[in-house]
């Protein structure tokens, strides 16, 4: 996938007075100028009419700058979000598909459930596909046919009713057959991967001047109660024995965010390692030591880590290993199982300190939850935001919350590094200094 | 209390360049300008060392309207809450008192917790007390120490330990108390009502010319598990027989944010009463023809009502049912059961349209709940904003977060409708869309 | 209903040595002498032909009393459940209904779904059927078509899916709609009322001489978690403000079984009030003085009250206040509505001590849950005990554990108080002896 | 351990009519036949006096045997739980201890609270302390004072406030402990190893001739909820992808009684592997061709396997491994793992059949939580139960309920397999049934 190509193509920039810079994304007619526009069907829907100004204003953006200066630059804005008084589909004239892909988290079936609704009851469309199986389901299997009915109580499990799987992103393959099927509206719901994939289909799509929106909806993980319950036990079982270690792993392949909010969140961990920090584990202000140290003051400690945390340490302990045991070896690549193997070793070997550790993987049992109610209203605006986005006419965006706000935005803003913890920012210094672990600088 | 008196006394506002306007918060130097600065003990801290720039901007501010237009006003700011460089108390010196009053609500004991570690652990402050039972606990009972030790494991438990109560709220008593116990920062944390009473206090405060900051910490109820299990089951009894209805009353006494929240969450709610919606039972468009057309229909129904909802029709039922029976009519004070009753009393009356209605009040058991992890992580930062505002010199605000970047808000914003649902807005036609419900226009 | 009458012919006793006594229950055989049988399909079933002498004895019987001396009377038995060699059905003849009557409980749908998987699977038996709405459905509504497919997923939802009702019991119009509709096996699904209604059912199918086999099975509620939320709440609402009660009312119109397991249960209930344990309010030694004692000595205390107790004085209550307002004396039979009123009525009036008094009922919030995982097994043997017996012939039967066995019970066992608890037993002393409450003797 | 010994010290027969037979337990006067006994102070709880015949018959037995024949013999007894009349402690003169040992499980604090409760309100005992970190404890720590305050609220928390640990049992220390401190009442709780030890500190002290009554409390694992949650996110994570497989390993390292349950309740289990009941992986009839079939006909599947099933398959796996990688080999004896990395291998290798399996070990995060409700209820009786035996001066016995009555049981009984689930017995049979697996006979 071409990154650069992908941003060169993508990029709309505006910019205003007091140092506004608008980030906007593709609409069908930077390509395709001389589409027809429609009335939104929004204006004669009885729920609608009671709201005065419905419809978003068509210059409406929304800052990514809050924390501003009386006199400063104004920065980075982005389109807002929401129904448009002009649509660039008939409702009848709309095909509609839908394909989740990659990883599973909560709202996965809300996200599916409202798009169905959105496009049916907002805008009378009832051509809704679902793709089965991710996006190689495209082109190897048979469509879901998708209606209100069908979708009405999928918010209540976990999953996506879809299918889902990782890779199989062949995009000349996909855009034949959005093209041989008369697709032209692609709703794209998943991860960081997912969505660069998204992007791809979206230059396709551009460069053969096919009348086809796309758009993304990313998923996260919001609903932490199990990784709190995973954080307890941890903590019962460390407390229980006498120099107890509680490991618990969570997700975040390049992120430490779940890891710091749920540490953050318990006052019940002792070290939080995430892999925007890097560490280290023998010798001075190392991990080992400080759990040693840790030990001695209250008998038992928890640690959290994030899967992607120690890659680099991890990769030398499988190199150092060699290849004697393919098994063995994979195994080891779980860091939750790495770290809790070279704890156990090192207090085996070295200090003679006998420990209790118990190593803790929640990682499926928080994935696989139904969405909990703020969940489901969360996804609903997502949901809602693509559809009214689509309609619109726009294309090659993804939607979520800037600053609270739902907005419209460029995907090669998917591709930088939003979502990573700084942890030169404040809320990193929280952590160090609720855990009062050390910074392993 | 003199809300007048209160906004002319608060009001701080300050201009800038392309319509920026900053709504300030009270400073002590306000009226005791010779205040001595000391350098923030959070420079020394090793967690905070860190982290780059780690004091707030003395400039920064957040913007509310981050809806804008390429050469639009910037519209109001507020004063971004968080540590300042310079603070205008030594360690040794500050004698803080925290209270809690009102109702309960999830994650009180998570903001008495974080207050007490705040300024225990970033600010070495070690005099900290618990007012005992609410407002009138500054004259009526002695007061509680407030250690790390001894908060260390509150927020694991629902309720207060401070205790609370409802009223007792005499200013000239309290602020005595405030003085003759040397206390010099109050935190006060509670509901609307009682933010309104941390501004008297703050304003007689200021009167009588004290160093004391006056502190308030909003309290709210964002955990709603407990107000789904409600609404599932009143959905799982009405579907259950023939006829059947579930009422579930939700909290609201003057907002329907809740109600409507819960019924955008669940889907399977027929009706959303609100205090900001009027609605009105008999005749064409009425509540009782909705029921009976939503009976026909699907055969059981769900209502979700705010406790606030339909106060006038209330009171005029009260009117007309005289005096005769005291402990009969204060029951149907409770607008649950007064809707249940008048429901019941239409189909067996009129209608000779056999149903079976279920009252369900999950109040209490929502109240009562321990903050879950996102409540943790909210209560802490809002406690550390206040400590970070009172340490600061801030006094007489209220802190939370604009559009999600914690602020200083003046105590006089409190008094007006920033909390209600506007009816006229997107998310309750989301509602009414989803609900199909009439608006009852 | 004639109590009399259905003992007279439901009984059948056989005694034996040692004291032996077996109440069997009826068998088609009693009344239609020449039924001829057939294997049971099972010993063909590969699941089955793995466990060795998997069809029950034809004499083995379950001892009702365990606690015995070493040459002591035997007492009483019942027929052991479960799959005999010799069935009284063909599979292809059977023709089942299921009905569901009264409340809700967990677990019912369990019940309905194995009944169904069982049938089919166990005895390839196609035709059954369901009631919909309780016993009136025999005669006023269409039935539904049951299949394994239709019930797989049902476990997970609360309710019924068949719907359910109070009353609509019209014998003759039951039984003739059975025989109409050419029906063979009945399974009704219910609470004790509704186990006597299939007692006189069952009369009628045999005073008519049809081959009919009729099963009750008795519902319980024993999920306990929404229980011990309510009493949490209660408990953290009370310990929240001055004098604090919270009263939380609990299931239970002729017992207090519940009440008590909760009570034992949470460790933080002061007083626990049942139908089988009269109490007064006024006076030495009565609630109004345990309450003001309690109140001083801690501060708060928690009340749970079984929906059942204090009948007596609430209709006193209800007597003494006469007629003026029906509504708001209905309200006030609400077991948990009237002592609280009392309570703060007394309180108000007489101490002049002020007390802060929050009632729940939790109640719907019980019911509507789905079955846990030990619902769902012991559903499983009651609904399997069922279909065996059935199949086998028997007819006019209850299932259930007699000591953890499961069992064929007579129904006018059903009429007889074994459910209730007794006050002079030691588990009631145990209940007195956890919460220092006065026995009120 | 030598259980032939074991047994013939513990065992005490008695016969009656009817094939009658009694397995005691020891008492004290076995071996100190002239001690004093005194009356039982319960006698004076008001608590207590309401209740008529209070006290156990001293002639009370539990019969094993209830499914019986009407002259059938009566076969084998218990003696029967409860307060005596008579017991072989004045208050004053007890000094009890209470040791946790082996593995965590929910309630175990609950027993704590409830033998401190027990022996302080029933029997008036102030002299009770805690031995910390199981067994080793005993002769390596110091103890911790146990009375009602400190036990208070210790239910709501998991694991044990005792602390726990595995082996460490010297039985010569440990009852020069017991003896050198005075204690002369031991409550042992913990698992089958637990039991097993305590049986051998019974033998030490009666060879000692100590007036000691030694008490077993059995530990369960009952409260099945994070099962079921495991079991419900394998199969959605089965579910969402193609040919999908969810392997859920649960506890139970001699005995699958938990996996059967947890398999029976769910209903969304495919196959349940328990060491009770051997399997092979290749060839006709074998594990990896039922996964193969299963999946073709549904997709996906779910495996529930407990700890201890595939023992040999294991081992033989090991061994064939050789020993390059300790490490990886190590990870491998968990049999999760193991099965998991089998299943992937097979498919990899030999069918080119693409699988994605998700292995889920909700193991600490069962072990680790509080009691619930019936855990608290059940906790207590077998707490009471140890108390009224201890101080009736019973010894050697181990508590638990023989068809639902709360009996004391010879320790040599618990050397036995009565824990086991026998594969030819019907509930296994149940399962088969409901799974439709192979029976891999």
């Amino acid at each position: 996938m071409a990154d650069g190509g992908c941003a060169a193509i993508n990029t709309k920039i505006e910019e205003g007075e007091g140092g506004y810079i608008l980030e906007d994304v593709p609409h069908l007619t930077d390509y395709l100028p001389s589409l027809l526009t429609y009335p939104n069907p929004l204006q004669d829907n009885p729920a609608y009419s009671v709201v005065k100004q419905y419809f978003v204003d068509v210059d409406d953006t929304v800052a990514q700058k809050i924390v501003v200066h009386k006199n400063g630059d104004r920065g980075i804005h982005f389109r807002r979000a929401g129904p448009r008084q002009k649509v660039y589909f008939k409702s009848d004239e709309v095909h509609a598909c839908i394909v989740t892909c990659g990883g599973l988290c909560p709202g996965l079936n809300t996200v599916i459930r409202e798009i169905v609704c959105g496009l049916h009851y907002m805008y009378g469309v009832s051509k809704i596909i679902g793709i089965d199986g991710g996006y190689m389901g495209f082109y190897s299997k048979n469509t879901v046919t998708l209606t209100p009915k069908v979708v009405n109580d999928i918010h209540k499990r976990g999953g996506t009713v879809l299918g889902t799987s990782r890779g199989g992103h062949d995009t000349s393959k996909i855009v034949d057959s959005i093209q041989d099927r008369g697709i032209n509206q692609v709703y794209v719901i998943g991860g960081d991967g997912t969505q660069k994939g998204a992007a791809v289909i979206y230059e396709e799509v551009r460069r053969r001047g096919l009348k086809v929106s796309v758009a993304g909806i990313p998923k996260t993980i919001d609903n932490d109660i199990p990784a709190q319950r995973a954080i307890n036990a941890a903590h019962v079982e460390a407390e229980s024995t006498e120099n107890g270690i509680g490991v618990v792993k969570l997700m975040g392949r390049y992120s430490g965010f779940i890891a710091m909010y749920a540490t953050l969140a318990s006052r019940d961990v002792d070290c939080c390692l995430i892999p925007e920090s890097p560490f280290f584990l023998e010798g001075k202000g190392g991990l080992f030591q400080f759990i040693r140290k840790r030990l001695k003051e209250n008998g038992h400690m928890v640690i959290v880590i994030a899967e992607g945390a120690g890659q680099d340490l991890l990769t030398e302990s499988m190199q150092s290993m060699g290849q004697q045991d393919a098994s063995g070896n994979k195994q080891l690549q779980d860091v939750g199982f790495w770290i809790s193997h070279r704890i156990k070793d090192h207090f085996a070997k070295e200090h003679n300190m006998a420990i209790t550790l118990k190593y803790i993987d929640p990682t499926y049992m928080i994935r696989a939850i139904p969405g909990n109610a703020s969940d489901n209203v969360y996804c609903t605006l997502l949901a809602q935001s693509a559809v009214h986005g689509a309609m619109a006419g726009y294309t090659g965006f993804t939607c979520g919350p800037v600053n609270g706000r739902h907005s419209y935005i460029p995907f090669n803003r998917i591709t930088e590094k939003q979502n990573k913890v700084v942890i030169t920012d404040r809320m990193w210094a929280r952590l160090l200094s609720s855990t009062n672990q050390p910074s392993f600088l």
